[in-house]
């Protein structure tokens, strides 16, 4: 199975392709970050995350699609430009007939570490072992949608397909928050494992 | 020129064609309202949303597109799936190199009745009259959307071409709220010619 993570957002928009291997194992396929220059307008830079995500959808064609959800802050106008991007790019995948998964971040620093709570510096450490890498993916902000792409491997299609919407956020985040590590027990097994790896 | 306007939401997305004629006269084109079923997943909402804007893009040919700007408000819940139909519409527009143009909406309120404050009913009535409609343009929330292309239309290119980001969007309200009824002295004049050709 190949897995597009994007990592969504008007500035930078990182994308991340991995195909998976036997016994949850994975391997990167390609990885890069977008970047719209902030001087453009917002459309015209919506136009060319458009033009360069259909790109990668045609060259890499994978069979699904793990996007980072996007939540309700209290500081909207840090969101807008997210919203947007997340927006276009499940539309231009959705209507290819790819599925798409939303993934919380939360939930996508559970499944790479262990914790719902890790620092970039443990989640680029993390994707860089699990994708068994010489050295950190390139550019250093890639790390994110690959870890999004490991994290949809790890859950599992039926888990993760499709998107609620913002109401059922609201709950998934309040469900996580109550469980405290926000770790099911397959994922606490599942980060044992990592750490036993690491040794 | 031939103006697309675009009232975006994921439930209800209005579209609507005008064209202009001589001495700010315009004539409708087409209008609809797309909806989408809220049981599907917002991916798949989305993928439908996107395969309809651009066959209406394909059949209309507009010269411009003009969207309502999403503007942050407390209640994000209810501004996720405008945002992200605001983005896709404006990738899907502007990777053609059409021009997109953003109004909010007490623009487009003071535009076509003289008053930010209009109401449903005013806004209607006055779309009616302006495009010398024989009854209120079906369905009765495509309005909007038409109100949006008449907009632009009398605002002209220059003045509202592309989009500021959000903290410009903040701006902009503000000094909308600052100048009271929020009409420039050419809106007041365009105003007042609406309401003597109304009498």
């Amino acid at each position: 199975m190949r897995i597009l993570g994007v990592d969504p957002g008007l500035t930078r928009c990182g994308l991340g392709v991995i195909d998976s291997g036997p016994a949850r194992t994975a391997s990167l396929v390609a990885v890069d970050v977008l970047r719209t220059p902030s001087a453009d307008s917002v459309d015209v830079r919506l136009g060319a995350l458009a033009e360069a995500f259909d790109q990668w959808l045609d060259t890499y064609r994978p069979d699904v699609v793990s996007i980072e959800r996007v939540f309700a802050r209290n500081d909207v106008s840090t969101i807008m430009g997210t919203a947007q991007v997340s927006g276009l790019t499940m539309g231009l995948a959705a209507r290819r007939g790819l599925p798409v998964a939303m993934h919380t971040p939360s939930e996508v620093k559970a499944a790479v570490t262990g914790s719902g709570r890790a620092d970039k510096k443990q989640m680029t450490h993390m994707v860089t072992r699990i994708l068994r890498l010489q050295s950190p993916p390139k550019p250093a902000d890639a790390a994110d949608a690959l870890a999004l792409a490991i994290c949809h491997l790890w859950r599992g299609a039926g888990a993760a397909t499709s998107t609620p919407g913002p109401s059922k956020d609201l709950l998934a985040r309040q469900a996580t928050t109550r469980q405290g590590s926000g770790l099911t027990r397959a994922q606490q097994q599942w980060a044992a494992a990592l750490r036993g790896a690491r040794k």
